[in-house]
């Protein structure tokens, strides 16, 4: 089997920094590069954090900057989950690591166009890198193998009653991803929200006793008390990780075809993914939805991923 | 105990007659009159057919006509799951009974400006008398008691992804009836769609042999098919009937303080109402929603209003 | 000739008052009736103000009370203009006048169904009760002859950059009026402000020395300097008054068919009365919008009005 | 006096090409670059005509595409003005200069972060180039010394009756512009329409007799056309030119101080600059906006500059 080439495009972030350690980690997986994208905090902090966690990991991939704001809202963070510094919690030794003076949405443009369309880009914060990318250059479009991402719901939002915080922080952006006829496989938190890291998962990871299960573990811990502060969550969920954890075994994953659009009048629905869940409209899908997860066969992988540092 | 003071509003429509049936039979509801609304078909066929109803079950509270279009939006009809007549199936006797004169609105504030306070409006289809009442005399809001009503979702919606038939058929109206101030009770699709009238229940409602649960069969044989048809429902659910269910034991119901908010942009999400499952927004509730149901129990209570007749 | 005959539809309202007094005295006008709508002040205030002009002008059209409400929308007034009463200025005598018991909204509806389609609406206020009777009676649609109404502009608004006060006051209502299919001259701010009546045009109307020009001044007195503080206009327009203008004499107003749609999105064009001026839409007109107005030609017709008292 | 320098961005075009040809002519302004984006026609044939020009004219700016679509909506052009190639009319030789590898939305940051806050951005077609640089690197925002800008109208627009074409190509662009809080000068068509070349104006141009004179002729006797039969203007105006000229003469000029907000949402109002013209919303001006232009000075302004040819 050949290995599936991604770029991440991310925003971290604690899930991210998950979805970091499983992507550098699997050998089904080869990480082309690693782009940022302001959201869970501002670009400079997202790629502070994201320089962090490739350094703690040897994670060899190149980290590029991309968007500091929203295509046309303005910006929101992520500050009450994510901590002041976008991933409050571990203690990171001193960073000499440093992000390339490419921009990430030159290095989607470029990478893609080089490509023989083989090649898998999987955002995991906000959309603004990649509809930038997609507008300045149209023709990655059919370069573009799949995006797997993680964003949005069907049933109930997370920053407002309609909308999940990655599309909310910028609707515009999702609104191009999702008509841009890429095809997408959406990790929504009607799925995402099964991921909950509760006390025994945290202390599973922790007892692999290497570097990734203790980063796991202190990033975990945080976002235990903010989920349940802010969401009455039970504990953390690892939203962004299970977008590497499709594309390592799919077969985890309960999915549906549905036509999703979203929403970007500036009512009670800004920033919501409307999934036509039961093919009322009669239009072509374009998304693949994610509605269930083997929970159990999640974990595995995530801790097998943990034992490959 | 005194018995509960209500005003059905409806649009019959197939779940209404049921609505109607309860609401006439059960010795805990003191049935003032019936007001008429465009919805699951043209005003003069919902006048028709509640006219039927109350002439087949001897119905005395009186039917006004009330508003044969919505507040600002174009007429929808749902005409997929109601039939042409909006009660397709069963065959009425020749129609003798008549409507009202007065103007259902008219009846709505009149009634409602004499009353003590202790009178509950039941609507079960789009909101465009009451919120057309509210507007023509705001006095009669402190005088509602309760309103409730079969109409939106959390979830999914029924006509649109994001809207349920009632609501998106006037979403203005019912705009204006949620940020009235009026304490309301709202049966989405989330909790009726759990009272499917399958085979076994539809057999177990004629078995009562009577004129009731004939009509019971009569009605739900026919939407059992284009539930099916329409939303892959396994049958017809009686989405109304469980307002008059709620009045009579609403023990039997899961309810959720939220603050809901219907959005009237016209976009993806037109005629959504906004749940606030979660709390995020910090605003307080103006409606109890409804989230689950003892389905056992409330056909217990249909059975024994059918046996009444 | 056959005289016009017109339901006066107000708000009063300075300007209102004044398009009571000319359709009142002109002998070319047969006023059926008089309906008060909520606008520049409360519906309580605005019929107070009704009553007082027809008490004090000896008008025998009967006055009926409206809608209290917009449509949808939270209520606006415009106190700024009008002041506190709505009618700032003029000292009336005490009231003996009553308003008829019958809504003004169900007086349109019969007055209309029993005409043989000879009636014209002039509403110089908020479109809420021709709205509101158009939806409770669709079949009013076709009897109604023409709708000659003060409101809205294709250039920039008095409220808002963008709106008009009467359509801003209750954009969905206006909405429903110019969707309706129904004959409409629309007489906005580009042709109404106009008709500013500087201190010379309200010593002269005075000088005609009887109680009409007396009321008159009164009344420009206060809006000569409300809208020069509000609206920068060297005096105040008789904006409503154009109305009755055009029905004597529609050879004073230069005309132009356009196709107007009213924006009820809620952004910064809410209320904006979008004039198709260029006719880019390629849309059958369904409005003649006023562009100019023989202003001299107009003040003599005003001054021919008040005469006859 | 110091010299203006500019980046000139546009979307040649027919105006457009004028207003190259005069910036590029005149000695008062320092043309840094231009950069290309969609709007007239495609980038492709946007950037071919602004070659055609530059060569025509020995232009020794530097030519950098930029966006080739708009930020979130899907394009539009403009062929029923400018023609298939965006260009027509003119005949050119064959085309030997080509365009930079660069971006222009690069261009534009490099430009700025390199500069001393003395660099004003000419826009003349949709602002997706501008908008995509200020979100991609936000600090070039406090860097522009101002944006003199072909945009808009406070009056009816040419595209829709709200709307202008540079505005409504890409209103979300033009939103991020107008809230940036850069200072902006906007040439809207209620001034630019006053510059319109009737065959006594081409015929002038042209007999200057050197190769900019005949290139005007040849560019303004096809708009002469196209403005008549699509806006019913008795000739073509040179809209962008405007932006140029009041950089050399901002004497010529009546501009007002306004809040400018751009609606995006998609109702008849999308993309319409909403101009507080009569200051209603107080809040503190944004845009100079241009009402009145002293016609004759700006043709002398125009034969000045072709003569230098």
């Amino acid at each position: 089997m050949t290995k599936r080439k991604i770029i991440l495009d991310c925003d971290p972030g604690h899930d991210d920094a998950i979805a970091m350690l499983m992507a550098n980690a699997h050998p089904d997986i080869d990480l082309l590069g690693i782009t940022i994208v302001a959201g869970n905090q501002t670009l400079k902090k997202t790629v502070h954090n994201g320089l962090n966690v490739a350094q703690l990991l040897d994670i060899d991939a190149k980290i590029y900057p991309g968007m500091p704001q929203p295509l046309v809202r303005e910006q929101v963070v992520a500050g009450n989950v994510h901590g002041k510094t976008g991933l409050d919690g571990p203690v990171f030794p001193e960073l000499h690591r440093t992000a390339e003076k490419e921009n990430g949405v030159r290095f989607i443009i470029d990478t893609l166009m080089a490509s023989d369309g083989d090649i898998t880009l999987v955002p995991t914060g906000p959309l603004t890198n990649i509809a930038t990318a997609m507008r300045m250059e149209p023709l990655i479009i059919p370069k573009i193998k799949e995006i797997v991402l993680m964003g949005g719901a069907y049933g109930t939002g997370n920053f407002t009653p309609s909308a999940e915080f990655n599309i909310f922080a910028d609707p515009e952006a999702a609104h191009v991803v999702f008509k841009s006829g890429a095809p997408i496989v959406m990790m929504g938190l009607d799925l995402t929200n099964q991921t909950i890291c509760t006390p025994d998962i945290i202390e599973r990871m922790e007892a692999v006793g290497n570097k990734a299960g203790k980063l796991f573990g202190d990033l975990l811990r945080f976002t235990l008390k903010t989920q349940f502060e802010e969401f009455g969550l039970a504990a953390g969920p690892i939203h962004d990780a299970t977008t590497i954890g499709y594309l390592i075994n799919p077969d985890l994953f309960d999915m549906q075809d549905m036509f999703v659009e979203v929403d970007i009048n500036r009512g009670p629905s800004y920033g919501r993914t409307v999934c036509d869940e039961n093919a009322v409209l009669g239009k072509p899908a374009n998304a693949k939805v994610g509605k269930g997860i083997d929970v159990a066969g999640f974990f595995d992988l995530v801790e097998q991923c943990i034992r490959t540092y």
